[in-house]
């Protein structure tokens, strides 16, 4: 499987400065559905990939985004809401055809925050509050596990009544058919190739599975 | 209209203390389907109202939940997932039992956490994790706008870049045709009686409309 991605903990644009692990200078097409405002988003993008020596173009701006799929040298889809996100990509109907393109073609994927979510099984186990309604959960499906992005360990301090990070994963797992969760913390990005995944960073991960006892630190 | 409820911010049973803001004394009929262990979350449920001398029953308890919820003399809906709750409530066909017991029948309505968010207009504005796919977002509508449980105030501090609360609240009124969120901190509720809303508690709470300006404490 010729699969390459880049998978960020990290909001927003976070990864555009780790193009480098592709060992290419490819063209990218930027997808800013996360965010409302899709001209700002992507001149931000635009900005630090040029400056960078990549160029970039939104997604937004092509008159057929699928055909600007077929096209693309690269794909990067940045952070924000990631059910606005997957909305936009079923609305688009790009969920499909970005599968294609990166499993099959081989087309480097980078994903930060919601762009690391939607690469994933589903989304059912986004931080993100659900804004809009998307019409299923199921993601584009890049790896066999779903991630937590930001993951945040405990605060033994705090007085929040909240459910924490741990116990919202938990719950997850208490559904039938659920896959791994791997909890990403902020500074940590999953490098895909092929069939091998390396953990980069220094906050480093932790590793949730149904079983339970099977939870372990990466 | 003869609408009582009392919509709690904190999770789980907060609020069975708070039944004497009725004047009453009702069997409760308790809905334990935000956690996955309905039989020990009714327990607990049953053991705290008993000893506030109330009787309660777990509505999984009835052959028939419909028919339960048309016998009942009060519901309180306890916290949890606001996914899975939803999903339920959807499943067993309770959404307009419910509402039409509520607000035409003046059957009191307590809510904590999850049980508040299933009480207004939709769940778009919960902080839960989406771990199951209920068939719509839209909720009970007992009031005409959201809320926001467990609302927290940003940490100046803190160096996490997932969004805050209010980036995530405001995200959501950059959506269209979206109601009003009252941000309800922990240690806060809201009694309805009639078209009247008091805010009990010490902590107070924030008022979200989807113009910005209008923002404010309450």
């Amino acid at each position: 499987m010729k699969r390459r991605l880049l998978l960020v903990s990290n909001s927003t644009l976070h990864g555009g400065g780790y193009l480098d692990h592709f060992h290419c200078s490819p063209l990218v097409l930027f997808v800013p559905y996360a965010l409302h405002d899709r001209d700002a988003y992507t001149k931000t993008a635009r900005d630090k990939f040029t400056s960078l020596g990549y160029e970039l173009n939104g997604i937004h701006e092509a008159l057929d985004p699928v055909s600007a799929v077929r096209k693309a040298e690269a794909i990067f889809i940045g952070g924000g809401n990631t059910f606005r996100l997957l909305k936009s990509l079923y609305d688009n109907e790009l969920v499909t055809e970005i599968k294609r393109r990166v499993l099959e073609d081989g087309v480097p994927y980078m994903g930060s925050s919601a762009g690391t979510n939607v690469a994933t099984v589903s989304i059912n186990t986004t931080n993100d509050m659900p804004i809009v309604y998307p019409p299923s959960f199921s993601a584009i499906g890049l790896v066999p596990f779903n991630i937590n992005p930001h993951y945040l360990d405990q605060d033994p301090k705090s007085r929040h009544m909240g459910e924490t990070r741990e116990q919202r994963i938990t719950q997850y797992h208490e559904e039938p058919d659920t896959p791994c969760v791997l909890g990403l913390r902020e500074g940590s990005m999953l490098l895909v190739e092929g069939n091998t995944a390396t953990l980069l960073g220094t906050t480093s991960a932790r590793l949730f599975t149904r079983m339970g006892p099977g939870d372990g630190e990466l």
